[in-house]
């Protein structure tokens, strides 16, 4: 059954796998009419880009895009835009091996058990590479988000136990930093322990947070299509992530009503909330105040130092993975996470235009005139 | 834009408001030859009653499932399922003056924004009774899946700062404590916990944990319908969640690789893992493992203490919120929970089993016998 | 895997068996701000009601609608409307008889080959009754559209061999003739035909014609869901249905291409075209012209003289079928293809008001002032 | 609002434009385990391949086929298949022209009232090009089928008012002769008229019948997704389709029930119907008979004489349409409907192996052994 497409007014379908002849996507419903070039979605591709610092794998992977479709004189046509990155830097040898055995937390067991094989080399569909289409697909839409003055601002958080410090919060430094935190300070720890973790062939996790801006309230659909419902599918289905967390989230089931609850109030100029322990959302709905999400990754399942597991004979074994890998997926994981976001937001934002008759009415009796 | 619809094989949609005629579902897609009577929905029903206990709201919902189609001699036909719960113990008039302004932490702005009014009766749609035509849909699915030998359990994992003790874990105790805690002494201490809340006007969070056995590995579709994503919608889905936590979660953000991999092993009789840090999922995918996930309710909204908020001509006042209501969610929504564990596990494993061309092609190759 | 569900934007569940409990349908993702009333949808279920005239059943079936959720103080509130109809008149024993065996024309053997067993009761699932969900939520559509100026008039234009003369078309007419004929002539002529095919014990076909006017050029979207594309979907869907056309159609493919094409012109005040043989739409989308198109209707399956088939043990028999049966299906089910026009077009429309990003744009910077 | 993805269980977006670089799709929840190539592919799009003689346009096209992923050695992997096939042959300074005004009989009056400008060159998506990827696709849908025994065989039946003689039906001969014909004699007639109508400037319709043998019964979804409203959606997709006919079609809207009605028998060794009015499909679902289904044509719009039309500025103009057009379409477009009918059968045989509770059960107790 597929499982590569997602959004229900512009559908994004991802394809391809790490060591195939290319990695895309089909963007199919964008509305008509922006101005988009290949410059602005490679800017996207290149914060995923690895082989920048020692934050990330040696790996050097240029992923250009091509638009294929879709756009015709710099502008969307309202038809499937084709987006296609080839694959130029795999070194397929170094996989041969892992053929032959499941790599501990990895889904080479799973994809075996389903699909009675796998395409082994680089992890297949299952390789974070998979994430360039998405990527690709978050550029776009965030250009639209832009021009309604809608920000999507995502981060590292932390990696390990190393936290950002909100008091030096700096959004322009989290594209300067290789670890994509906006706080130099905390970048800098976390560099040290991301250093120690490769000495000690080693790994680490972390949390990426996204915060965005702008958004009105009444985005989301009652009941399964909640704000909080698709946000979550989008970046609990980003590869390595383990929790998802809207506002205050695991911390609200601890406290008391009267502590959680965010009182309206008018400001003089317009309606907004006193707190936001909410992140944004209630009832499934954005509320108007800053949208608050947070992904937690995990550590990055391939590690060199030795392991235990089973090879596809199911005989116990130890293995020691090779190859080049992150020593944390986080900072690489930023740009996707913010792509997931804004495909999400957008697509809830497109519904949102037509919850009542009144602008669908004035729309076709505009026409008419 | 339709958003009260889900799952792709199966499809449930639900329908009602708190103090409307009824609330039901209709469950398309669901496969025939099922024995089901409305004694095994009641039975799912009648976790989520409330009344019970002072836990609960002190309102009498008897909820009673009629089955309206797609059952014939007891067995479901492969047609559409059509099941309604009337309303019958609506006091309105305590909801009227509710009308007049926005509760905090609910709802009712973002519906206000979004459609330019709402049923304002006790929620309307965006009340907890929505969720009775998930538990009936639960119902059947957790029907056909216990035949399958896979088990979905839901149960309080915490209530405020109150935790179970998994020493004292029984599974049967669940189904009898009022906070629907496995562990007695937890729900003791929860109890009073909860009293304290109800005097001081206030409410309570808390944690639902739900573990589920026997699945096999390789269930869940790549990229964006893996398992852990749609669990993740499916869960979020629910009111009043706030995090969403696939096996060791968020702490797997701060750990180390060779800390939260879990080796693969070969006991002699089948593979196996030797943890479990991952909760049974691997790259979207069960492996093999039971499957943990958790959700994490934030305090009930509605207190009686005073509150600041706005009214809808958008000027500042202090309310306080009359009615009769839960002091915390949690103990109800467990089989909520369950629920839609079950839903979404049901229909993925049908996915799974034309993940291959060898079912199909046999499928087919008997028929012509 | 899910079949009784439709549209993207509205999406209409419809459930309930012939001699069920109740028949109904789900619409979700509706609108909110549309003032409806029961008296509304009742009024194009009577349109399907038998017993008014020789040319229908003589069984009597009310069909009265009960709204149950999904409109608040008389309007529609963006949430889930479930409406649901009684079964009253089911003489279920006149049905015992054919659940042994598969009567021909009907769907009763691919019932039993797909799901084991069948409700056989007056059909089941697969009775014309299932159609009374459909055109419940077409009344509801068909307000919206009017409200836009788009009238959906649909017609019997022939039963067996006598067709309407156009010059004699009366709108109105078609309201009141026990043919749903628009012309009274004809009307009498096709009821001759009716009555001596029921002295006959045999049935007849016919056609329905839909006229849709109002709808501006541009509806419907390239490529699968091409608004014919999705209209022939709507109406193949009706039982019976074995041919659909949209304007000259079958015709079309004897003729040229310089007698087919019709030609563009300004003719002062607006754009239109000197003729029609598009039927109103040209590359899967509306060009500004009255859409028009046909469903081609098999005769009654049911006829009470002698037929042979098997029984469900596979042995050859011969059958009179009994029961009360429509001599032909085509006057009742001309509210149903009105109302699978109205849904198709409805929702399309909705589509199309996103093609483009400008209303998105001035949506949400008018929301910002 | 995406339109370019269709399909449940396997879905594909087709996605490139005329005179873009490349057109192609992607084929997503293919099961896992089918050895294909780009040779089996490339047979079917050179079916569709013009330039091999008068019938079809003088342009040369090569379209050959790339897979850039979802095949690893040899076999499906289960996850997405991308296929893409380079655009060579385009002359766009043919297509400046058309820029300035709406050809009749085409989409581009519709394009620019729905998008606000399009990609003129060629049509741009509204060309017959788009269907590279349906076909490309159609081919590895078909593949399946084979191995199942189950033939997709469609053929030009008629050109204008030249129609095969059925008596001279030879299915070999439809892949050799130019017009698609089984039958060398009518195809020579068909000729001689496609030769006059290119002399006369003018185009030429036609009929392509598709017939789909080995087909069980019970294939097809109650209600809105029945076997003929699918297989109807799926031709009228294709451009220049004007109606779709299931077995007699038209014809039973004219004829008695008593004639109408096909008998079931059970010939001795199988279960099977004496005639085939119902064309192999009864109240949606196939019903064991030879699925045949009729996809009417239109005749190619461009025509090189003088037609009547409007400029952008709508202003009434007279044209020529320039460029290298197919007198005729529907010989290439008979591997199109063929791909179409093999996606749609295809995905609903994979639907309906789970219609009932038995081989879920049956698949997963397997798997525990």
């Amino acid at each position: 059954m597929s499982g590569s497409i997602t959004g229900k007014n512009i559908r994004i379908s991802t394809w391809g796998e790490s060591h195939g002849k290319a990695l895309g996507c089909v963007i199919d419903g964008f509305p008509a009419g922006l101005d988009i070039s290949e410059e602005d979605i490679q800017k996207f591709l290149d914060r995923r880009k690895p082989g920048t610092s020692t934050a990330t794998t040696s790996r050097k992977e240029d992923d250009l895009v091509e638009i294929l479709s879709g756009i015709f004189e710099g502008k969307t046509t309202g038809t499937p835009i084709s987006l296609l990155v080839k694959n130029t830097s795999q070194r397929s040898a170094d996989y041969k091996e892992i053929a032959s055995y499941y790599r501990p937390g990895h889904a080479d067991y799973g994809y075996d058990q389903k699909y009675g094989f796998r395409d082994y080399r680089g992890g297949g569909r299952s390789s974070g590479r998979e994430t360039i289409g998405r990527v690709a697909a978050g550029a776009i839409c965030s250009k639209l988000l832009e021009i309604m003055d809608i920000k999507v601002c995502a981060y590292t958080r932390s990696i390990g136990d190393v936290e950002i410090d909100y008091d030096k919060f700096d959004e322009a430094v989290r594209l300067t930093t290789p670890t994509a935190m906006p706080d130099a300070d905390a970048d800098k720890k976390a560099m040290e322990l991301i250093e120690k973790a490769r000495e000690e062939k080693d790994s680490l996790g972390g949390v990426v947070e996204c915060r965005i801006t702008g958004v009105p309230a009444g985005i989301g659909e009652p009941v399964f299509d909640k704000l909080d419902a698709l946000l979550s599918q989008a970046i609990m289905s980003i590869g390595a992530v383990k929790a998802v967390e809207i506002g205050d989230g695991i911390n609200a089931s601890r406290i008391k009503g009267s502590e959680n609850n965010d009182a309206f109030e008018n400001n003089g100029s317009h309606i907004t909330k006193k707190t936001n322990h909410s992140g944004g959302i209630l009832g499934g709905m954005s509320d108007g105040s800053d949208i608050v999400v947070r992904a937690y990754f995990k550590p990055t399942p391939s590690i060199a130092s030795t392991q235990e597991t089973i090879n596809s004979n199911g005989e116990n074994i130890t293995v020691n993975i090779k190859g080049r890998h992150d020593p944390v997926v986080v900072p690489r994981a930023v740009v996707v996470v913010e792509s997931m976001c804004a495909l999400t937001i957008l697509d809830l934002m497109i519904s949102n235009i037509t919850s009542t008759v009144d602008p669908i009415i004035s729309f076709y009796k505009n026409k008419q005139k």
